[in-house]
């Protein structure tokens, strides 16, 4: 059975992969579908070494069919269409026991920390699956997994009905980001500089900024009769990204950390200060976020056709991986198809 | 009638000031004393010029008696002992009516954009004042606008009984968070690099940590066996102080921006994002913060005596400056006393 084997050192391949049979509480499940992530790209390129087991499998975005059951299984039975929810947490740790366990102080990604999907049959946790509703499609089933890192995103930022809401940034968090917000019933306007990306979030009915050629600050406060934002997502990791953040909120407007920032950043934490905004951030989702991203899916509120933006057999991984990496690109998900071999 | 007047290009002299007759619904108040605040620091360092009317009196955080009352002055009467909340809002901005008023998109600071405090007689609006209970001594009440604020930084990080607190840096700011937290029932250490102020801290039963001599973050995570600060106060407007107070935090825990940056900081946001920390800024009091720090002064929770560290005459005022800007010094809150003259 074929599997995209990460050897650390940026280095990817696809090759024979002996899959485990399930322990007790265990399933294993055919992949369907497994989406590109941008911690995969990170993992190519060679900065999340340390924290894996090498060599493994990678890839976490996954949609399939439970296969195999193991003795103890309760909540799952061969045929069940999944996707599935990355975090394993300790369940014993102060955040776990707080209520936080998908930011478990010794939280394991799987597909980073553990094996992960892109191979043809991938053994794992019950717990970690969540049932793909019926008008759901295996391959629409594998967006569940980053649209619900934006429904966690939206929840945190608190966004309501009528608010106005800024996304920085327009790659695949950005654009669900701003789906799942105008979904929550908020007027939203998406800041992006690549014109492909532009072009794409446009046909989603995303209302756009390009901020080389037009003042983002002066939109927005246009835009809001000088009120600002009442939620900005910052998803670009960019310093101007960062420079923007502090700037687009209203009084007591919150701003809601979304990208992974590999170096500190410079922050004008004055901007944020004079008017008592808020940050907060949101790492990863909730398990009721895979299930909120389920429904919106099944409630067809996310045109996930427009959104994935190609899908490719497990043979041509390292193809998907160099169009997610192409920053004139215009791909927002790249799908690749695990059981075609 | 004397005043400590403000000239611009960090000029201050002490020198007849004339009062003027209170309008209709504002009352002239006899100054009691009047406490230097950071913010006088900075209008002495010449960073606020921009702001302000020049010519002008400065100093906001006094206890004081009504002597005139306007015409439609319903609230107070000759006699009447107040505190001065020194906040003046537009009340028509989006701030104002989101119930923000306090950060008003055009607030006004009495004593920075409005004529302040230090001098015999000031006339201002009614709604400004605040009544001293009469257990609490005038000097003690000149207190309450800065113990205000603490009340408002320790109600943004919404400060449980029974958390665990850090507060970076020893002002008098700081020192009087530590208090208010203790007091609200919160566990908590203060750290500053400044000997004479950590023996300050000390002798107002703060737990203190010298961050240079023993390390904070192992402290921190000693103290609460491994969870990290359920609330982090930033109030040195340091980069080491920033540095820590992405550091300290536990799982979903919150950091308060106190301090003013005067520059863009160096923020590792990752590490608020890894376990998302929330980040919440405390710039000025609300009434009802001012209210509350009364309440603390009359209830003896905050002991003022030790916090006055001097009281001077406004003819020494400059002198009061100089023991504040001193680095090394051990002052907490250096007090004028504008009736003396």
């Amino acid at each position: 059975m074929k599997a995209a084997v990460y050897k650390g050192n940026g280095k990817l391949s696809v090759e024979e992969w002996n899959g485990r049979m399930p322990e007790e509480k265990e399933v294993q499940i055919k992949v369907s579908y497994c989406g590109i992530c941008g911690s995969d790209i990170h993992i190519l390129q060679g900065s999340e070494d340390h924290r894996m087991h090498l060599p493994s499998v990678i890839g976490h975005e996954c949609s399939g069919t439970v296969w195999r059951v193991g003795s103890k299984v309760e909540s799952a039975k061969p045929g069940d269409r999944v996707a599935v929810w990355p975090v394993k947490s300790c369940k014993e740790c102060f955040a776990c026991k707080e209520g936080y366990g998908h930011v478990c102080q010794y939280l394991k990604v799987r597909g980073i920390e553990t094996e992960g999907a892109f191979q043809y049959a991938w053994t794992l946790d019950e717990e970690a699956l969540v049932k793909i509703p019926d008008t759901v499609s295996m391959l629409h089933g594998a967006l569940a997994e980053p649209l619900a890192i934006c429904c966690h995103v939206v929840k945190r930022g608190n966004v309501k009905k009528g608010d106005f809401v800024v996304v920085i940034g327009g790659g695949p968090i950005g654009i669900m980001t701003a789906l799942v917000a105008k979904a929550a019933g908020a007027d939203v306007v998406l800041s992006e500089v690549n014109e492909k990306r532009l072009k794409k979030a446009a046909e989603l009915g995303i209302h756009t900024v390009n901020p080389v050629k037009e003042d983002l600050l002066d939109a927005v406060i246009n835009q809001t009769l000088g009120r600002g934002a009442d939620v900005v997502f910052e998803t670009s990791g960019s310093q101007p990204g960062v420079d923007s953040m502090v700037q687009l909120p209203k009084v007591h407007g919150t701003v809601v950390l979304v990208a992974i920032y590999g170096k500190p950043m410079t922050v004008d934490l004055k901007q944020l200060y004079y008017y008592e905004k808020n940050v907060v951030t949101a790492r990863i989702q909730e398990k009721a976020d895979m299930e909120k991203a389920l429904e919106l899916l099944a409630g067809n509120e996310i045109d996930a056709d427009k959104i994935i933006t190609s899908v490719l057999p497990l043979a041509d991984i390292q193809k998907g991986f160099d169009k997610c990496m192409d920053r004139n690109g215009s791909e927002v998900k790249v799908m690749i198809q695990c059981d075609a071999d």
